[in-house]
């Protein structure tokens, strides 16, 4: 499988297209970017990071039966992927107030929820990535009901095994985006990527954040606390 | 039943208690207001049209099967109805795209919607009343999934009794706001009004609004829009 031209450069990731039609590669950066491209960074390591911990954990999660769009790890840095439609909607899991959810209902970061809740962002630079409803994406076209129920019931099941996952090495799944997208042959699949840029972990003990709020917020050492999780999920700098 | 002492004034209604505690009084005014109170002016007569136009629907409603807070109209301005506690949802429902909804998605007004929506925005003027899903409502209890469901069958029934009911006058209902309460026993009921406060009018001919945006968007004459509306529902001034 041979890696050809660039496809599309996003702000964390280039994608390649390959002699396979149904196969792209996926080159994770170190470039870091908050509210919508506002804030540009990077941070050192982090592309490694981000891509072997994804696929760490697409693999996981494909055993327990989620569909995923992971194919084979090339490097540090690169993997192949099947190629999807990306379903233009990001899919956020949330298990505790935070973030944009905090300050849209005035609850502040850190609330219980009665519920673990389901958002769906339409997928829409120059539109901020507004929230929408089922309702709204089907009214639109974005999805139908049948993708809607598939990628819902996908969703709430990667929560349960991510929760259960992080609990165990002593971090708090507070809330995540997912993507999902459709391979050539119509099945819906998670793709893009699972790390620290698009889930909130805090500390269970300290309550420290391990995620993009560091960079975000300038919290200091975001390199850190991406090596932080790393670590903690048994990946050591030389594997 | 006697009228007590004011519970509540609101931008287009004053709400008093009386001497049955399950009834309240509600009274429209003739104020304005657009853009979360910002603009304010004064459409003459519109507090009588609202009125008389709300009771004449929820009557119908009620025929229909739609349990509804109506009771008893007192006089042009007032009308007796049960007293509710309202669910802090603002239920929209859209049949085509308008307004926040157009502007959200970038949308063009008027845009043919591929079904209708419903939303929720949570009832809270310091927030901004900001959309919401079913899931964040249950998450911070505004809402129960049992009284969501119970809302949003009667909204979509809504919704096909008014369609049909306005299209028989010659008008395109674009889209509408609902409340709905529960009584002292817990029963869910339709609440608030429907009004041209409260829907999009659009002439099926000429395409002129007759609602509310004439006094949000000057586009002059909402006194003569909310009179022709009340007219062609039948009402004459003496009525
Ligand atoms: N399996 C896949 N096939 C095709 N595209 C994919 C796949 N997985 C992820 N993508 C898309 O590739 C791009 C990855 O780049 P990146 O994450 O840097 O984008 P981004 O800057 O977040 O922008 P976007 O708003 O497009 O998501 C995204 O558009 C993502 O939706
Ligand atoms: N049957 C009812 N029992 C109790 N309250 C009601 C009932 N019907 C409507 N209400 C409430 O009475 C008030 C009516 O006043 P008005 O419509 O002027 O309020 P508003 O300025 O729109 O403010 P709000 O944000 O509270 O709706 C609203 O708060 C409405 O929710
Ligand atoms: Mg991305
Ligand atoms: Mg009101």
């Amino acid at each position: 499988m041979k890696q050809l031209e660039q496809m599309y450069e996003g702000k964390a990731k280039k994608v390649y297209a390959t002699d396979d039609p149904n196969l792209v590669i996926v080159d994770y950066k170190d470039d870091a970017t908050a509210f919508n491209g506002l804030k540009k960074g990077t941070i050192a390591g982090k592309g490694a990071i981000n891509n072997r911990m994804t696929n760490y954990l697409m693999k996981q999660l494909e055993e327990q039966g989620i569909p995923t769009h992971f194919v084979k790890e090339i490097d540090d840095r690169k993997t192949v992927v099947k190629k999807v439609d990306i379903i233009p909607l990001e899919v956020i899991i949330r298990n505790r107030a935070a973030g944009s959810f905090s300050k849209r209902l005035g609850i502040p970061e850190g609330s219980d929820l009665r519920c673990s809740t389901l958002e769906f962002s339409y997928k829409d630079d120059d539109l901020g990535d507004p929230l929408i409803n089922s309702y709204m994406a089907k009214a639109i076209g974005a999805a139908t009901q049948e993708e809607i129920d598939v990628i819902t019931d996908y969703a709430f099941r990667v929560n349960d095994l991510l929760k259960s996952f992080f609990k165990g090495i002593g971090i708090e799944l507070i809330d995540f985006k997912l993507e999902f997208g459709k391979t050539a042959d119509g099945t819906i699949v998670l793709a893009d990527e699972i790390s620290p840029d698009t889930c909130r972990y805090w500390d269970m003990e300290t309550g420290e954040h391990l995620d993009k709020d560091r960079f975000r917020r300038d919290l200091g050492d975001p390199e850190g606390a991406y090596k932080e999780v790393f670590a903690r999920m048994g990946f050591t700098e030389a594997d």
